[in-house]
């Protein structure tokens, strides 16, 4: 071994979902959006005038956070933005959590979760779910340097109604709260007004999912001045230019155009319902889901078959191999049409298996 | 205090060149190029199917990563992108400098090194230049952690020659030595074939200078491919979407069009040995400049007067205040017609000042 390849850091590597670049395949497996942005964001790309990508895109990111203090009627110096809410969160996590005691989050939920910790050194301890996948909000009752749990949470979909939220920040106003509201759009109620009545909140979302733009890498967090004024010093001792041109002016169109997004998010939800039916008339049980995906179990063919026989007719969903979660799959909501292809390969799967 | 704001971490905010919201502005304080990106980024914008935008970008940025590697003729696994040089250098601290003993560079130097270090709890010493500010590289030539340079230096516009550039690295085979080549399109050399014959090295270089593009926020790095390995896992393990979707395109799109990259590049480098005549002429002395800007004082006005009194002309150049720099500018390259401009206000200062 030389001597320099002992100081290079040690990492688990993530292995992030399939992005299969055959167009054809049914792609139930990252939870994007499976309608297209709003057409507004056409438009702004097209207007954009192309020869201002020679400057450096404003670092405040403002007309941004001007539309997105438009949209959530919140100020300004409450909005923090970043590359993806995965930015976000690791910026909160470098930013909020330097104390000695254990960051608190559940044992199923986000994997990114613990990686941020060890890359910032963070101590962790993750909570138990109830047999049912529910957060219990009392197992977030002790000490800690911090707390983190996403509302609806993944891969489980359930959401945590607010009162039971606002119980595990009333018992923890000696630590930042980071609620990771990734899913909050498809049917759950957002925290967001705590962030005023607790200056220890912090509120995060982001463009991924609900504003169909998973490729503009844009997220964004809500908290007191004081939380994000940390935010954006951090941010701006690490890398002043983040956000760059497109995103900032899709990201902007995407604000705007509440309607559509409105549309988007119902088509989701309705999709969604009729899943639920499906999939228990197919023999799946689940979480009952407030996301735009639904994490389910089958009675008697395990996960891991179904995934694999998906994929091999084109669908692509997720499963993981671990513990407690390893006989599920994080099935993606998509249009109707795609949906329609899932139930018929589920029947001919769970016929083949009997 | 309440108690969570003690966790909070604290940093040393940096405060970026102005983005001035005015047009009309003279812009030569941040080091971008005067002229627009290819017209092929445009081409490459309006053929993009912005439905795509639903999805998660590539995140191993695959066909960004070709077309570097067809342009520098280098291996793919001998690449890594990311967010700006900022976010690349950045994940090079993090990744490389996990020594006890020091991180070396230049007293003189990009600000961010210092800054870097501190937030990845990284130990650095500076190393002094010579008293025309040039880096010597003998003075790189003890126990450290690793080593980081400009090549050109910044803010002095000073490139050191190649066979002094491998003397550092030959000395140093005990840590990975990073090369910043942000400015090296301008004049010098790059030191890329190092990378071949050492596996420590890693070569920086960036799309915000040469390549008309800082609003895309693209960096890039260079090194042997257990560097490169080491580089993504950290990054995977981190956030692996930070690649966007119009960046990705554009950044092929610049790759692949060689031909307006040295047409450009040409222009810069004649518009700045004009400007080298002029501001002798006009009374200032400076550093030889191989890079897009020159960093210059005057014999007899303080460099604080005239920064001042051309911001007030709607012309704004780089003004640091720190020790051993604050009697110079750094001037950014424009158009030949914004250089005009600024000779005539510079002659009406120096006049009013006499």
């Amino acid at each position: 071994m030389r001597n320099w390849e002992k100081y290079i850091r040690k990492v688990e590597p993530y292995v992030p979902g399939e992005q299969p670049k055959d167009v054809n395949v049914v792609k139930l497996n990252t939870n994007e959006n499976p309608y297209p942005p709003t057409p507004k964001a056409l438009e702004a790309v097209a207007a954009f005038d192309i020869d201002r990508l020679r400057l450096y895109p404003d670092p405040e990111a403002s007309v941004l956070i001007e539309a997105i203090s438009n949209r959530y009627n919140i100020n300004k110096n409450q909005i923090f933005v970043g590359v993806g809410s995965d930015d976000v969160i690791s910026m909160c996590f470098m930013t909020f959590f330097n104390s000695d005691k254990p960051v608190l989050f559940p044992d199923i939920s986000y994997s990114f979760y613990s990686v941020w910790a060890d890359v910032h050194k963070v101590k962790y301890e993750t909570v138990a779910l109830d047999e049912n996948f529910n957060i219990i909000p009392e197992t977030f009752y002790k000490e800690n340097g911090g707390i983190i749990f996403p509302n609806p949470n993944a891969p489980t979909a359930l959401y945590m109604e607010l009162d039971k939220v606002e119980d595990i920040i009333r018992h923890n106003q000696d630590s930042v709260v980071i609620i990771d509201e990734a899913y909050i759009d498809f049917g759950g109620k957002s925290a967001i007004d705590f962030v005023n009545k607790y200056d220890n909140v912090i509120v995060v979302q982001t463009y991924s999912k609900s504003h169909s733009m998973a490729g503009v890498r844009i997220g964004f967090a809500f908290g007191s001045p004081e939380l994000i004024k940390a935010l954006n010093d951090v941010k701006f001792s690490f890398n002043s230019y983040t956000m760059n041109a497109y995103s900032l002016i899709c990201g902007v169109a995407a604000m705007e155009d509440e309607d559509y997004f409105n549309a988007v998010v119902s088509k989701i939800i309705n999709t969604r319902e009729t899943a639920k039916s499906k999939l228990k008339e197919l023999g799946f049980s689940f979480p009952d889901s407030k996301a735009n995906f639904i994490f389910a179990k089958h009675e008697s063919v395990p996960a891991k078959v179904i995934f694999d026989k998906l994929k091999q007719r084109g669908i692509y969903v997720r499963y993981f191999n671990k513990e407690k979660i390893d006989n599920y799959l994080r099935i993606s909501i998509g249009t109707d049409e795609q949906m329609e292809k899932l139930y018929a390969a589920l029947k001919e799967i769970i016929k083949e298996e009997k």
